[in-house]
């Protein structure tokens, strides 16, 4: 069924709205998260890797294994997230408790995404809610890995060439391109994009973020703490310039979550073949959708359109339980 | 007011909705199109002529100058137009008695476009319905060309990344990438866009397309019989995976026109810098919305978004009586 | 014979070596010259014309008609030569008595190559020593102008990926790739270039640069005066990272023009199909040898590797008598 | 000094001159080989298993360690290399006593790249014959591989934009692009280029080639089999093109080795910053030379120029010793 046991492997840049997926993840009964692998993103790979496990101790999950993975694109830079986050990524609100890098698995991300995965053939589906790099060394340094998920769920890309990082690519793409192209041609699982653009339309209005972070619990005095920065900064000229269709708020990463916790929680989707500009002056980074079919692929990916956002909300609430 | 009199030059490659852009123009009183230049398209120079001679002809106006423009793009290459609109770019219906090339001009279409302008300082509404080639080498040849424009008024480019012709570019601006960039970059008049993604948000049912073509009129009879050809086109494959947002009756060079020609046909757009993508591998051609503000650019376009529907159908009905 | 009567056109952006090619010209008893357009390039088109007119006042030449061209490339930017012949392109050597800018032709630079070829068809060299904004023009505003030309003399491009303004690109080039592939391409009639490379190589002493301008005459001194601020940075660093095979004097442009005056100069070329790179990172505007035959053109073109250097130096030394 | 002993990687796409260059290696007594990396290239990567296992063989060195590498570039894609070295990559002169696949190592290419260089930090010299995909992918794995290596000896990219491929590009650079880019960007060891076109400036005559193999060896007999489909080949009109300055032996690989066993054999090369052009229509692949200093990097490659040819051709008879 929709809610039978699920494992999932988690890769994250972990700003804010990684954190608020990986939450939704740990508050499921029937999810074993089998591990968290970071890269470079909202911020350098060390605060990723500090954040991720900052996330797991709010939630008391330490138990969870945590891989530190590339530092930079596949072509070597690094671009700014911007500080949407805050410079640390999750919103500058150091805590003096938090768990040392000594925490950290001796493994590398790219390691574990393809032992963990033989280790459990055709049985985890992969969720990545950052820059593709970790998932694009796995496949080049082991071409069978995407034969072996279950599934892939992406935050990230575009559908209507509204960028929010370049003029017309969504950050986590733009961030590595090259990463991106890779694993929308390589991975041929079954593959569910939640876009920026779908991310916008789906969003929630900020009196029920209000409701939401006011429930009565340490995580949610925890995400209160780190959210802070990103909620003042969606007040920002830039942040209402990329915001679409309207104010509110985007939990972006929550989304590829949710479809991968629940199979039903996608209720339409373009399934079409997609691929990334490469090159362009001000498209690089951008996704394809091969409306035409001039792509000639054979692989389609599912572009989520529409969800279930009742369902949506009752994830999210139960997260900070 | 929005209907005193307007002088308009009309840009043209002569297939059927363009057609229908002139036959709105030649309809209404108080519209003087000071002449019609020609340019490669739809179907070759030399037939965009011929057939821009018989919609004059169609509608007895064959005292209205015609000018032969470019017959290729600025970097010198054409592409194919699909036939959509027929080989011949004109439904593929020919006339027997159409009248012949002799009919054009001696003068090119870009020392027209120049001079025409420069004999009517500030009063002309240049209307661009097809590659933008001719008014790109309008303003090579004369800089001072576009600050003597009243206002611009093009059909093309396309604003949500959809392409009808590459994987995300519309025929116009792919047909002459190079035309479009100089074209948004250096016409620093009044410029609206009607582009491919907004012309099929504002497309009409095809139950009044029959109503239309129904009328008794010469004219409804010349355009029912110029269009069979892609009416039926309409119904293939490829056109309805080029439709966007359901099936009908598109008649994209229309809108310019009716921008052009009513003041108050535009009732919502987003006033924003544009340009072109040059480089990439799919992207080349497509409009750029910089919707960030990135591009530092001081000039903005007005990229229509919501039109008065019911002044269009008056506009078209207009058009064949 | 190699030394009848020649009728030219120059187009320039006339910095010192430009001058040095039209005193070449004008000093040679058989050859005509029609008319010199000016373009953007060593210096805005403003100077340019300035100068030409400086030039032929210090031939006593005068009634050379001298007409004004593109002020911009055709995608519609312009880029610094870098001030290698002074900010005025002239050496920053002013003449109070430099003639007006009245005396330039009222018809533009397009216009009267197109009809003084079409008053001289099959007749006409054309040395073009500057961007190719104008020609690329022309033949987009008269598709039949280069097969009317007898020839045309190119200095520009580079054939060893030595660049002198990008990292991979010669300036004329760099400073309009989009003319110079079209020239490339649209340009049918014979076609000899002078690349950068190939100037480097067949330099002259800066000994034999002394002589030459040791001469008593106005011409000598007018040359050595406009000529000391090139002199002076030819010993910057960058104009020695510039340079290839040793230090030297390099007239650039005298070399299409020595080649268009006597056939018999160029001693041995490469007869190849070129193009221009558009689009790359580093190599925008580096021009293309088709060494392998894979662009399957069929027009080929003399790509200078050796010349007559006792003529040469013969031809530069008459220039200044 | 210049013959000491040397620990040596050589990561290879065992065509026929990759094979002359480890028989090269082999046949040093001063020289280790602690293993050979396979890659996609001159055929598919398991052909350059096999091939590799075949020159082990014939050589009675079968104790040296070979590892499995990438089977495609880090886009994913492979290019054809045009069976200049046979389908099989060894000339189709197939041994029915080849070794098999079981004797590769179980270890990866690229892990076992990493663990040896980790086991002999500041010692292994790194030849790289071929596409460069294991090296990038390596680098990406262990960001610290480059600064444990003593060298990296790349045969591969050109100096003068004469492709053997593409237009402008060299096999090796051209089947791997974004590969080539990281590793000249990334590794910031001391790196000695062997190009294409100093490759055929510092061919060998045929007729040496004749002597060389005439020899009475085993190995001189095996060379003989493997090499007459090349040697045919190279008479091919295609071949006749790609070469540079005259017709000969090119034993493109075994530069880079030579340089890599004798500190003596470079006597000339440019120190220089160098690229990959990413992007370009024709260029793409191409290596860039910063000769201007734009690329603003620090770090600099020695680009071979002139070699120690007669210790060249000794090493080459040593080799089938
Ligand atoms: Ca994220
Ligand atoms: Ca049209
Ligand atoms: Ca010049
Ligand atoms: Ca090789």
């Amino acid at each position: 069924s929709s809610m039978s046991s699920k494992k999932l492997l988690v890769d994250v840049d972990c700003g804010v709205d990684d954190a608020q997926a990986i939450m939704m993840a740990l508050a499921t009964p029937y999810v074993e998260v089998l591990g968290i692998t970071c890269v470079h993103g909202n911020t350098n790979v060390e605060n990723v890797c500090k954040n991720t496990l900052r996330v797991l101790q709010a939630c008391n999950r330490l138990e969870i294994p945590v891989f530190r993975g590339a530092a930079k694109s596949i072509l070597g830079n690094v671009i700014s997230a911007g500080h949407f986050h805050g410079q640390d990524g999750l919103g500058d609100a150091p805590d003096p408790n938090a768990p040392g890098l000594d925490m950290l698995q001796m493994e590398g991300a790219v390691s574990a995404l393809i032992r963990i995965v033989n280790e459990n053939p055709g049985e985890v589906s992969l969720v990545a809610t950052a820059p593709l790099t970790n998932l694009a060394l796995a496949v080049r340094m082991e071409p069978s890995f995407p034969s072996k998920l279950k599934g892939l769920y992406i935050m990230g890309g575009n559908t209507e060439s509204r960028g929010n990082t370049t003029v017309c690519a969504e950050f986590n793409f733009a961030a590595d391109p090259e990463a991106a192209y890779i694993v929308l041609n390589d991975f041929l699982c079954p593959t569910y994009i939640a876009s920026w653009e779908f991310t916008c339309y789906s969003k929630l209005p900020w009196s029920w973020c209000d409701d939401w972070l006011a429930q009565e619990s340490e995580k949610a005095r925890f995400m209160a703490q780190i959210f802070r920065h990103s909620m003042e900064e969606s007040y920002s000229e830039r942040s209402q310039a990329e915001m679409i269709d309207g104010m509110g708020f985007v939990s972006c990463d929550s989304y590829a979550m949710a479809a991968a916790i629940d199979n039903t929680f996608v209720t339409e989707s373009d399934h079409m073949a997609v691929s990334v500009e490469l090159t362009g002056t001000h498209t690089r980074g951008m996704m394809i959708l091969d409306t035409l079919g001039m792509l000639k692929k054979t692989h389609k990916a599912f572009v989520m359109k529409k969800v279930n956002m009742v369902r949506f909300e009752q994830m999210m609430m139960d997260a900070l339980k």
